[in-house]
């Protein structure tokens, strides 16, 4: 268990105060401890504590792989729309900045580089330029690669380094066109995290800077709220990068940097981080980097807990979403997909970068099934039965490996 | 200040560990009154520290009128769409029931009558019944009551006893079907509320019970989940009634009883209480019953917080609603409501019953302004300027009550 410290930054770290650890939290997660060890046996990682920078999170609805990697159990995943901050997945490349640069947020400052008159802004600037909201599905480029029977180096995520999270912020191409606009052959955006880094290495190794294509700006915003309140330092606060319908890494925390370059970051996490590489390979330049997200699904419910379904009519839900496209269709198997049955989406539609909840009634005799779910996206895209097999264990959307087998009683 | 108990509930009481309140959550509590009474001198109700069974809340976002009234700052409210529950205002009739409700929430059980085949139902049997999810505005009958001259008796609430929320839960539609359909000659659909009664009272002199028309039941719900999360106590786990567009108290907590009634509930919260009576006259049964919202929009920045604008571009946002219908237009005035400008919505539109943000973009010269917002609704009904006065201080969507005046520097 990690050592704590007497002093421990509070809920969000919106200011300076100190809390406590109490003996209460760390009982919570013993017994979440013994929960898991009970309910789901195959999980890898020993269970651990929240470190103090998300000591606000909900412990008993996330599995903690390692200080930086947290990810949501997937029977804590509600049937609502929007994941709330305190379940929201961790990952993090570098520790967390020290909380002091979220004591005067407004006083955040990003270099905006690569366009006609290039400039320091600080978050009280760019909150006179614009508003923007969008609701955006978050996840890790490695979700799922816990179902790789490979078993790739990095955390064994299974279906929690997700969540569907809104963002408000400026967009970045009303920043840009107040600059001057993008100069002419700049043809990617390059955000730069403000991490501190490691000291005695070269930087370019360790430092936190994706490029995504220019295009994608369009969308993107520099974003300093999240779910209706500031961005917590753990999710990247006081400003983010938000890029949507691209995978985690790509929505640079803490940016410090917004350059619009002629060629993407020759930092290590862009030339040879996050490729798609054959088994057994490594990375590089050559291949294909993990940006767009792709039409994907899992069931949440019921049964995910472990406890048996009760037999007659149940309501089997999830949720799906298309990346870059809007979700429209999404089809339920419960005989581990022999047979389908189209499911209804549920609540509101946060566009077409979110996910939408769906549910299928069906009646389930007692006996053991499997669920399985699979989506279709705007451009006719159908998620795939199988992963594409990669040396990194990236953009997992099998739905044979996000199968549920429930015990209904 | 409230004698803490040595041992609280723990945030939305999903289980039974306790929690401690820590000397920094005190301190915090002292520093916001400290806050509060520097930015808003005008606020009438003395600093008090959060009640054990919202001690989960961010203190910083609220002010504390009484342990059952506390509402959300004008200045905390962001620019997105949905309220996250640690910020949503708190109104309770009644002291909360009991944690011990929330143990097994499953086991909750709801009397449906007033259908051809009533029985009562648990929570666990409503969950295999169906799902939906609705976002409402959900607001207090009384909100912005404080901006009554007249200074009508109950909580003074500026803007803040508002939010937007998220709720999941089955259909009352479906489950009045699955027990027979109503019953004949059953006009209102009336919910009871199980708070525990205090003693030597007459029970309907102090019950929660409402009626709305039957015909509200069409996008009712009896919700189990709320924001993404199972309802906290405090907001009425484990079972709300969730009847969209009409006023907070007509949303039943702790449902322990649903009826399809042939006359409205003869209790005194609905008989006399909630009732739009004239100045000076007490409520009873001729009266309007305070039921359903109507249009109404407010601005929540910039320099809501107190502190001076800087001149020059800024973006004023706030949020608008219809209550029963969608919002199609808002208008902004920099000058007190002399000329107006057309703002534009901004984010996700979560249906209906939802809030939108707004956002006007507009130069602000150095000076005193006095902003204001006022909505229209798809039925074509535009926000007053002038509240309706009734002795109890309700509905008041007064765009003029609700003006902001800002210090331009």
């Amino acid at each position: 268990m990690d050592k704590l410290p007497a002093s421990l930054p509070r809920r969000r770290l919106l200011a300076g105060t100190g809390a406590t650890v109490t003996a209460a939290a760390l009982a919570s997660v013993m017994r979440d401890a013994a929960a898991q060890a009970a309910a789901a046996p195959a999980t890898a990682a020993a269970p651990r504590p929240l470190p103090p920078y998300v000591n606000w999170k909900d412990a008993n609805s996330l599995i903690v792989h390692s200080n930086t990697t947290i990810e949501t159990r997937r029977s804590a995943f509600g049937t609502s729309i929007v994941t709330p901050d305190e379940q929201l997945y961790i990952r993090n490349n570098l520790p967390a900045p020290d909380a002091s640069i979220v004591a005067d947020r407004d006083a955040w400052e990003v270099s905006i580089e690569g366009v006609r008159n290039p400039r320091k802004l600080t978050v009280r600037e760019l909150k006179s330029m614009g508003l923007e909201t969008v609701a955006m599905v978050l996840q890790c480029s490695g979700n799922g690669r816990g179902y790789f029977p490979s078993k790739p180096s990095g955390t064994p995520w299974q279906v929690g380094a997700a969540g569907c999270v809104l963002w408000s912020g400026v967009p970045v191409r009303v920043v840009a066109e107040a600059l001057g606009g993008v100069a002419s052959g700049m043809t990617f955006m390059t955000g730069t995290g403000g991490e501190k880094l490691p000291e005695g290495l070269d930087p370019k190794s360790v430092m936190v800077e994706r490029s995504v294509p220019a295009a994608a700006m369009a969308d993107a915003l520099l974003a300093w709220e999240m779910n209706g309140v500031p961005i917590s330092l753990a999710h990247g606060g006081p400003l983010r990068l938000i890029v949507p319908g691209y995978t985690g890494v790509n929505n640079i925390k803490y940016v410090k940097r917004l350059a619009f370059t002629a060629k993407e970051s020759d930092a290590r996490i862009m030339s040879h981080g996050y490729r798609i590489s054959p088994p057994g390979a490594n990375g590089d330049p050559s291949q294909p980097s993990v940006q767009e997200m792709t039409v994907k699904s899992w069931i949440n419910g019921p049964g995910t807990d472990g406890k048996p379904v009760a037999a007659g009519t149940v309501q089997i839900h999830g949720v799906a979403f298309g990346g870059m496209h809007a979700v429209t269709k999404v089809e339920v198997s419960v005989d581990g997909g022999k047979t389908w049955s189209t499911a209804r989406l549920v609540g509101p539609d946060l566009g077409r970068y979110a996910w939408r909840q769906f549910v299928l009634s069906v009646r389930l005799p007692a006996g053991s099934h499997t669920l399985v779910s699979r989506a279709t996206d705007a451009a006719g895209n159908l998620q795939p039965e199988q992963r594409l097999e990669n040396a990194g264990g990236y953009n997992n959307s099998s739905w044979a490996d996000h199968a549920v087998k429930v015990v209904v009683a």
